[in-house]
């Protein structure tokens, strides 16, 4: 089993049907040709069919399926390793991408973050207690307003301060000046305070632009960036990831709401598989509507031993409140980053924010304190 | 309401609740912030906030959501105009994108197909009966064994042969000498014949691997090339083809199995928007479960009149019987390709494959004939 691929669907399919369909299954994700003219040639037959491992129907209706796919395709990049996770499978609507298990032979052709948890923490020089973010908005701030709003948040000690993933090469806040005058002003906070303040800026567009983007973001010093993989496609990010960013990767779930897929796995495992150091996902209590188990699974996902992977950082998002800091805290423990955009930007830019900002912090420090 | 974005979104909430949503929805896709933050600052009150233009409760119960948002960030790239369209409202499990309007200066933006129907047909020079295709496949087959297979379908009188989605750059069968081989068969079988046959290599991977493979393949001559938008990440797909392919694009639905968008949105208007040619999707009857009024409605949106775009051809696939290509012909009328793998390479590759294929253009000029 060392080069296979370990896949699990839900089929939402009678009992009856359960057989036939988990074979027709296997044949759409292997060799997606009707099963005798696989079976005519014999390095298809013993090496690209895969194996039914298990089939197990579910007492809520439905069944489990557990492929065992070759791993010839699934290993020659980002893009055949999703088309043989749930390519064609996904234009299947009875089926559920569950989960998923690398053998040896992936893990060591996918590399996963390379900052992690631990990197994060080390370069923000915070490692006992959760960390904070915020972001910058609404789109349609000029530089200098944007500017304003990020040093209130970074007096007021929050650790990472992105753009929201709306903002772009606006003519009105131009990607160049926007990040040079924010990266300054976290640098000027970081260097009189002594205590680190990353700006990550948000990359977005088509490969070319992306990598303009990164560059300049480089160039000025940024401490992370902010990427939403499936709007940019996992295959790209995979690539902006392992050979042109060295900073930390904050990856944003634009785009990413597949009904389809768990989004612990989406989001936990191929996120994290592809390289995000930090995972931006809509926590339960806020605008969205994954529950707490589904968040609970997402961040142990994030964070748990798996194989040679650096653990990646939960970072519950999507309408939290600087009053709920605590709760967050207490679910998710100290390995997390609370992502807190509108609740603090209802205070003004200035003194107001600032303090905000700083109520949050403390309530952040104390709730760890206390756990 | 040149300048606006028109979006229809329908809503699974209950009737009581539907104000609310509709405004934190508009919220949700403009600034994301809480309304007051955003009505602070008067440009982004005035340009950026959007508007709902109707929100009409259903029979069936949800609602339908009409809204008009800016244009502003849309018209950046093909990263932010999916941001606007379906960023983060694809995380709200209540809300299905249905449909999308461009303003003029979005037409301007974004250029749609390159060849479309037209030029797809004037490639082939067919331009009086449906377009047939078959694929490549399994993989696992050497150099050798597809290049048999090809020269039997096109012996056979198909018109465009495909890679499968599956054959990548595997040492079993690498994609310099695959391409070559093939395309020499294609070119052989149209000179000896007269009769223009057009191979499609997949390409697929991170962009610099696609974009490698793209240049190979246009060095070879091929007549077009077969990419899964989805999975390479839409705004890579847009700027491979507006940048670096001469050659029609046969759009391939892997990974695109997004429940929650329209298949007739995503692959009939976005991936002839993003400049697809010709649209590959899972027909009725096959394999997969869309019904025909999907269907009818992804056709539809592929071929008809849509501002300054050319028209898609619709390339129904996904387990077509031989046996059904008067059917399909008879419910998809002339501007059609048919795919059709399985059903053929049922036949030992040599004279029964040719047969069989011959048999099924046949079918296709009768059909045409008939109707």
């Amino acid at each position: 089993m060392d080069n296979r691929l370990k896949v699990v669907y839900r089929l939402a399919v009678a009992q009856e049907e359960q057989g036939a369909f988990a074979r027709a299954l296997l044949l759409e994700q292997t060799v997606e040709t009707p099963e005798e003219v696989a079976m005519r040639v014999p390095v298809v037959q013993e090496r690209l069919m895969g194996e039914i491992v298990a089939l197990e129907p579910l007492e809520e209706g439905g069944a489990r399926l557990v492929l065992h796919l070759p791993v010839e395709t699934a290993m020659v990049d980002p893009a055949q390793f999703i088309n043989v996770l749930f390519g064609n499978a996904s234009l299947h609507e009875q089926v559920v991408l569950e989960d998923f298990e690398l053998p040896p032979v992936l893990m060591e052709r996918f590399s996963g973050p390379r900052f992690g948890i631990e990197g994060v923490r080390r370069q923000l020089n915070v490692y006992d207690r959760p960390l904070t973010a915020s972001a910058l908005k609404p789109v349609g701030l000029s530089v200098d307003e944007l500017a304003t709003l990020c040093q209130s948040l970074a007096e007021g000690g929050i650790d990472l301060i992105k753009d929201d993933h709306y903002l772009a090469d606006h003519p009105f806040a131009s990607f160049a000046q926007r990040v040079q005058r924010c990266q300054e002003v976290v640098q000027e906070v970081s260097a009189r305070t002594g205590r680190r303040v990353v700006y990550a800026p948000s990359l977005s567009g088509t490969p070319s632009e992306v990598l303009r983007q990164a560059e300049i973001a480089q160039q000025y010093g940024v401490g992370a960036v902010l990427v939403a993989p499936m709007l940019l496609g996992l295959p790209f990010f995979y690539e902006l990831v392992t050979r042109h960013l060295e900073v930390p990767v904050l990856a944003h779930p634009s785009f990413a709401g597949a009904q389809r897929m768990r989004p612990e796995t989406l989001l936990g495992k191929l996120f994290r598989l592809f390289g995000a150091d930090m995972i931006i996902f809509p926590s339960f209590g806020g605008r969205f509507s994954y529950s707490r188990a589904t968040c609970r699974a997402l961040a142990d996902r994030a964070r748990q031993a798996w194989g040679p992977y650096r653990s990646a950082l939960p970072v519950p998002a999507g309408g939290m409140q600087v009053e709920r800091a605590r709760e967050l805290v207490e679910f998710f423990g100290r390995d997390v980053m609370l992502l807190i955009g509108g609740s603090l930007l209802r205070a003004q830019p200035g003194p107001e924010l600032t303090a905000r900002a700083r109520a949050l912090v403390d309530s952040v420090i104390e709730a760890t304190t206390l756990s």
